[in-house]
């Protein structure tokens, strides 16, 4: 890689047995938007973010039902589980008795009583603990200080909770700093990491729909992590949790940080184009979705400059009137008739994962 | 605004009436994936991007027929129109003859003879071109030299043209520097940058699907604004332009650099989530298309957290089994029943819009 970004070196925490932090891979997360309680759904959800990538995930605990819940979940599960709590502390200790790996609190909203309860039994049981801030839930003395939540109000209610976890012999943590806004979240987690060196957990909260979020996490996720800051990722979507993991992965992709899955480059379409791409991308794109592999597709829309603006590409198909250019790496290797664009192009998608397989055995073996 | 991002000083140059470098406003492009002959259908298409925020477009020239067309489709128009050129010179002076605003090329494709006769019309009826470098076109001797696309060889091959028109007395350029690897395409922009100061044309190419280019256009147009680097956009999406539009207003909202359109946000549902937020949004982002003030409506999912955490937004409702609770500026206006979300809202929203006209038009009259 022409690129390396040097990633800041953070201390190590483990959330089940996934480790997070001391230039770890960066870690994937993902919420469950079902109701926790519903042990079936939640494990059944899971399973899909997992199959996809997904590394750890988060799921809401709103009442003690969901807490006991997540014993049951477990079972059915292979990644590790964190449990998102709100304001009850009886909730966290409730979710670690049940087996939770992690939690996540904002310690500002729970009474310090209450949260030296909450680590004893985290120290106990080895369970990391999320602090969470968010610029929604900022404490009253802060906002009345910053008159709203600034990079800096986020920071300090972050140091605030850091020093009594410490205080209380508490280091098992990992930081995260939200804000809807995306520039006040770049710019929290620029000045924690100038302040600690625990592992923080990226995100823009509240980012929206798809596109709203593909576009304010990229910007916010990705100038941090070029930036050498953050250990794990969550891009945060309304509604269906799966595009997360999909968004977190093209964000890692872009950046060179991680290798998994397929990346498809295919031309904007302009007067040239002489079929249907648009449907063509769709097709593929559903076709390599869950492909582990790390290559590069490309669909062009046009045979005289296809293949040279897709000449780095590991595979890929120019289309014009009728058939079509096949390509693989950078050349030509045979004329495809418009109907079988898709089934040519998977086909040969399925040599090159043997050839990519069967080149990571033999680099591998010890010769 | 706490962050201000600092702006590098270009020169300036005119699309039609559209000024580009020189810290005026980061403009907006986007380019049809209409056939350029068909008259019609290309206008029809432009305004549909225009009334979207477009404030420049691009057509493909193909042939001859397509370089006349542009007469026709100026008419029907109202924003500048650039003529998007490959390889042959013929039809950048048949463009320009016709009224192109502007042309784009590569010069690395077009001998140098050929080259001359496109600066002098240019020159003798003022109309700008853009140096488009792009990864997959490069030289064959830059390609030799750097063994692949890099990023010095796409600086190298811009400079080259720079030093031919500058050499023909040409200085009405603008840059890009595009590649659909998004790294290549930041460090591209990054050197280039420091070599000169003509208006910088950003874009990641090939960038694929919806989703797939808001990632990479995202961090890698992103990146570049945040660093001061950028004078003009462009998003690149498989099929319909209109995304590209959006997606290019999202990434200037996100880092503060144009106030156009309405900011959506909404929490990621979770367990705690009682409605169908993710339909609710649908629904609402629809009815905002083409709102061209800018301010933020919040959708949330629970009555508990939603108005504390979306405490910035202008107006929003927070949502929960049956009805929901509806905010304005911080503070609980009302509550609302459960179907009637969207008309309320967007009731409110249309007061909200009178609301800032008003104030707009007191800020600019005279006391």
């Amino acid at each position: 890689m022409e690129h390396k970004l040097i990633r800041k070196k953070t201390r190590a925490i483990h959330i089940g047995k996934v480790k997070v932090g001391d230039l770890a891979p960066i870690i994937v997360q993902s919420m469950t938007c079902t109701d926790t309680r519903d042990v079936q759904a939640t494990a059944c959800q899971i399973n899909v973010l997992a199959d996809a990538g997904c590394e750890i995930v988060r799921v809401a605990v709103v009442d003690t039902v969901a807490a006991q819940a997540i014993a049951e979940i477990k079972k059915g599960i292979t990644i590790p589980l964190i449990a998102d709590i709100h304001f009850d502390y009886r909730l966290a200790i409730e979710a670690m008795k049940h087996g939770a790996h992690g939690i996540r609190i904002n310690p500002g909203n729970i009474a310090k009583e209450n949260l030296k309860e909450i680590i004893e039994i985290a120290k106990r049981d080895d369970i990391a603990i999320r602090i969470g801030i968010n610029a929604g839930s900022l404490e009253k003395d802060l906002l009345e200080k910053y008159h709203k939540p600034t990079a800096s109000a986020l920071v300090e209610s972050a140091l605030r909770s850091v020093d009594f976890f410490e205080a209380n012999g508490f280091r098992n943590l990992k930081l995260s700093l939200k804000s809807s806004d995306v520039l006040t979240t770049i710019e929290s987690y620029r000045l924690i990491a100038k302040e600690t060196d625990y592992p923080l957990h990226l995100g823009v909260t509240e980012a929206g729909s798809k596109i709203a979020s593909a576009v304010k996490s990229s910007i916010g996720i990705g100038s941090l992590l070029q930036a050498g800051i953050g250990d794990t990722i969550r891009v945060s979507v309304t509604g269906d949790p799966l595009p997360e993991v999909e968004i977190a992965y093209s964000i890692l992709r872009a950046l060179g940080l991680r290798s998994v899955g397929v990346n498809i480059i295919s031309c904007p379409t302009c007067g040239r184009c002489e079929i249907d791409l648009s449907a063509l991308v769709a097709e593929v794109e559903k076709r390599l979705v869950g492909i582990k592999e790390n290559f590069t597709v490309a669909l062009m829309g046009c045979v005289v400059n296809g293949p040279g603006e897709a000449s780095e590409a590991d595979i890929g198909i120019a289309g014009g009137k009728g058939s079509g250019i096949l390509f693989k790496k950078g050349k030509v290797i045979g004329k495809v008739m418009q109907n079988d664009f898709v089934e040519t192009l998977m086909k040969h998608v399925d040599i090159l994962r043997k050839e990519i397989s069967a080149e990571a055995t033999e680099n591998s073996t010890p010769h």
